[in-house]
């Protein structure tokens, strides 16, 4: 099942795509949020499509398209998973997965416009796989890790270099500005993904290829991921872990690239559909 | 005004105290989150109470308190901020505020137990003043900071040393275990507090004293806190700033010294109550 939300930034209703058209459920009743999940909801909603097949109104392309999961409790992010782009950034490859947060307010829609924040001058992007959580996790074993996932997003980590790097303390600096996590089209549940460790993803700016990678080359694998945060935090139902990014990052390149109003960032990943941001400085339209 | 919730955990009914006694609101009817500070609930409590002076049921002493903000949107924490306290941990004291995230499901009532998660050596206390945000917070001015506060509380902002700092990456790792939180027992509204620049703020381990400070030592203030983190993200009503510690944790004892099964941590901030948080290994009673 791939699951979409749409409407107007905090009124968006629930949807599904089938065969490729995005379909209105908001007679579902529901919204993809922590209790959906908590309580069984992605079968009640695989009910409801089957039930109403036929009858679903189809939503127009243009269609805004908000996160598919609705606020989650927290945005946990692994940084350096991948050992192509620790090596961009100067790192040595983590010994174990390295951890951060991005503030929920920064969660937007996948085509929503990324703002630079005001005094920002080395805003930067990250395509990377997202998972969201299904099912109340706390000391869970790799080998069941399967059971605590709802599915995979396509994310685009948005990163202020500057504010993560050079302004003292930790990461989460940097990362959690306002528009700083468009998250989707879809949430696909894992069924749709032949194998989530073989996936392309990649990144264009103004449509030159910055970032094309492959799940392959992952240090740390979901299900390693998901139990090794569940040691130190519990994951709630919805909650969204996003699994770092593969090299290209403007930050890697000499002398670094970095977005500037009306650039337009492109991204997507094999299953979890493209989402397109333009890029606009705060305060301006 | 002095509000609290009371009642089991994820049930919790809101209260208020009024000369030292604990009352219930239940009637009022709304929880203490991110709508009520968002719309003006506290003046609509403060109406509610005034109409219904002398016909509030009293609660009992032994009640359980709940955190008296109903799940924040985030916890964001400032590192460092007392000069003694950057001093006991080796670190040079910053030039700007540290920032870094407490994961939401840390959060638990003022008397909650703290557990000790499982693989945990370097479990420690920090008594903090913690600031409730009442208001939708984004590029704010440090001058006009005070419009943006709901109130105050203490919180021991309990920290797993090596999780944090011995394990790769962000503090934030050693931050967010489950009970890592305890807030309360008050949310006070700034009019409780003669002079927030001027709080004893103190913690004990089995009755011995380990921290003895005031908030005057503070090395960013509270207004300085609030307009700083707006320019990072946005703060929404009901966030939590916790604005650091003073000296005298665990990790600045030589050798250190951190928290085992059946140690019990007490602390207090002057006008916002003590707390009183008895210690447990994970899977223990």
């Amino acid at each position: 099942m791939k699951l979409i939300r749409h409407g107007q930034p905090d009124q968006e209703q629930p949807g599904v795509i089938l065969n490729d058209q995005k379909y209105d459920v908001s007679a579902f009743g529901e919204d993809y949020n922590e209790a959906f999940f908590a309580t069984g909801g992605l079968a009640r909603l695989a009910a409801f499509v089957q039930a109403n097949e036929g009858q679903l109104p189809l939503l127009g392309d243009e269609v805004r398209l908000g996160s598919p999961v609705a606020r989650p409790s927290k945005i946990v992010c692994i940084g350096l998973n991948y050992v192509d782009h620790a090596r961009e950034t100067g790192a040595t490859p983590p010994t174990e997965p390295i951890l951060f947060m991005k503030s929920t307010t920064s969660l937007v829609g996948p085509n929503d416009n990324i703002i630079i924040p005001r005094n920002s001058v080395k805003t930067d992007w990250e395509v990377e796989l997202a998972v969201v959580i299904g099912k109340r996790a706390s000391y869970v074993e790799e080998a069941d890790a399967a059971d605590y996932i709802a599915g995979y997003a396509l994310h685009n980590d948005v990163s202020e270099r500057e504010f993560q790097l050079e302004r003292g303390g930790t990461w989460d600096k940097g990362k959690g500005c306002d528009t700083f996590a468009p998250v989707g089209p879809v949430l696909a549940t894992p069924d749709e993904l032949a194998d989530v460790n073989n996936l392309r993803l990649w990144l264009s700016v103004n449509g030159q290829m910055m970032q094309d990678g492959t799940t392959q080359n992952l240090i740390f694998k979901v299900p390693y991921l998901v139990s090794y945060l569940s040691q130190f935090m519990t994951l709630l139902p919805g909650d969204i872990i996003s699994t770092g990014t593969p090299a290209g990052v403007g930050l890697g390149f000499k002398p670094p690239v970095y977005l500037k109003p009306g650039d337009v960032v492109e991204l997507g990943i094999d299953g979890l559909g493209t989402s397109r941001q333009q890029v606009q400085a705060y305060g301006q339209n």
